[in-house]
């Protein structure tokens, strides 16, 4: 998918949703256990019941790597039944040298046909410029995330005044455009959108830790929102995890339904 | 494998080579192609010429995953085929919030039985800390990378003087212990060895980047090891796809004696 379709996309639905499918077999309802594939059958309703809500759906990979070859199944069936309206994103965090990365970029971008992978800077450009090769495929980079480690090194300060994760984009920002580079920004560092919004003012920000991790979503859109929007803000566990009954997919829908409508307010408050 | 039983083979075999399978089926000879799993059959025979001269295999998840689900499968089989007196790596560089690095430390120790994997420093100690609690199990922690891009972000000097590589040593090795932590530094950066062993003198050293990526093999020894050796050097590309023809396997073993033989000098002139 593009910019400019992604961004249709996020105008037409009234929503800069991603959910992210961190499926957990030891939280899935008892009453799917019984299926063939409990965790695809728990993405598919998860799917049916939200797909109308969110423009983005992003699997955590380790949730199925961990799961050994049935993961992998479940993750290509979750792929093959996500709408090519809606825009995949597989969060890795991959990140080699180049003859490296190039595997990791068939492995997402051909074999399972996703938009985007989630990204580490830390071995420099050419470990991230060949997710940047494919036509309407994204790299979406790592750059300040949510996690208390997150402080460890991200925010350490250069002889030269610069934090680290604004060196990052600074210098990322240059292997590609804003058509085929995102950067990860958790939710729980708002406060710092505007300093990352002067770097890149135009690139998409993929932000993680609204909901379980307490990031708050009108801080988010107050300082990260741009002209074409520029958000994609993602909930996982707040919406996947909002009931674990029969009717776990209703629940999933009803949280879905109230960041939605609330991100349906904050669009048309910046005129979108 | 913990620390003493990796260092008594170190000195009975008198070699610190690791083999990097980095195996592509592009580059499959072609008369494996035709059999059931020509991946694992690549590696079998590999194994069976090398595993007299080395003491660790380090397969190249990216290679595997880059396959889908035959790939896991191939992995599978070859891990099962090292014979558990050889370290095995999972060449991954994971690397993620803590509950999501949990499940990457099932895939890799707890299913697939790898002593080690190799993790990306970027999101800090939570990230990583969970490949830290499973007995003789290992994480490696990228330091200082022998790609081009190792240059973009390691060697920022912070404004206390101190480069990224060298905070990310300070910093993560409290994180855990020599038992349980080792670092990847590049071949290709041997000169920088001796600054790494003031900060972590008694930590293993994981080191790519001999042969294909020029890195020297004298050089790495003169800097970096230490009374228990402290090194695993790694070959890839230079081993195991010394001959493509039907008798690759005994040019691979050619390959990997020139290395050992000149580690058993390396090892003596130490005492080891």
């Amino acid at each position: 998918m593009n910019r400019q379709e992604l961004i249709n996309k996020i105008k037409a639905k009234r929503s800069f949703l991603c959910i992210g499918l961190d499926t957990d077999i030891k939280k899935t309802p008892s009453h799917l256990l019984d299926t063939e594939d409990p965790i695809f059958e728990f993405n598919k309703q998860i799917i049916d019941a939200t797909q109308d809500l969110c423009v983005a759906y992003k699997p955590n990979i380790a949730f199925y790597e961990s799961m050994g070859v049935s993961g992998w199944n479940s993750l290509q069936k979750t792929l093959d039944y996500i709408s090519k309206d809606i825009f995949t994103i597989a969060d890795a965090k991959r990140g080699d040298i180049g003859n490296t990365s190039e595997m990791y970029a068939r492995a997402f971008f051909e074999n399972m046909n996703f938009d985007a992978i989630t990204v580490a800077p830390y071995m420099g450009a050419d470990s991230v410029t060949p997710f940047l090769e494919s036509e309407n495929k994204w790299a979406i980079i790592l750059a300040l995330t949510s996690n208390k480690g997150g402080l460890d090194f991200q925010q350490i300060k250069s002889e030269k005044g610069t934090q680290l994760f604004e060196q990052v984009l600074e210098t990322s920002k240059n292997w590609g455009t804003d058509k085929n580079i995102m950067y990860v920004v958790g939710a729980t560092r708002s406060e710092q959108l505007s300093e990352i919004r002067n770097i890149i003012p135009d690139h998409f920000l993929l932000v993680p830790g609204i909901g379980a991790q307490g990031g708050s979503l009108t801080e988010v859109a107050k300082y990260g929102m741009n002209e074409d929007c520029g958000l994609l803000v993602n909930s996982s566990r707040g919406i996947i995890y909002a009931g674990d009954g029969i009717n776990f997919a209703e629940q999933a829908r009803e949280e879905a339904k109230k960041l939605q409508h609330k991100m349906d307010i904050l669009l048309s408050e910046k005129g979108l």
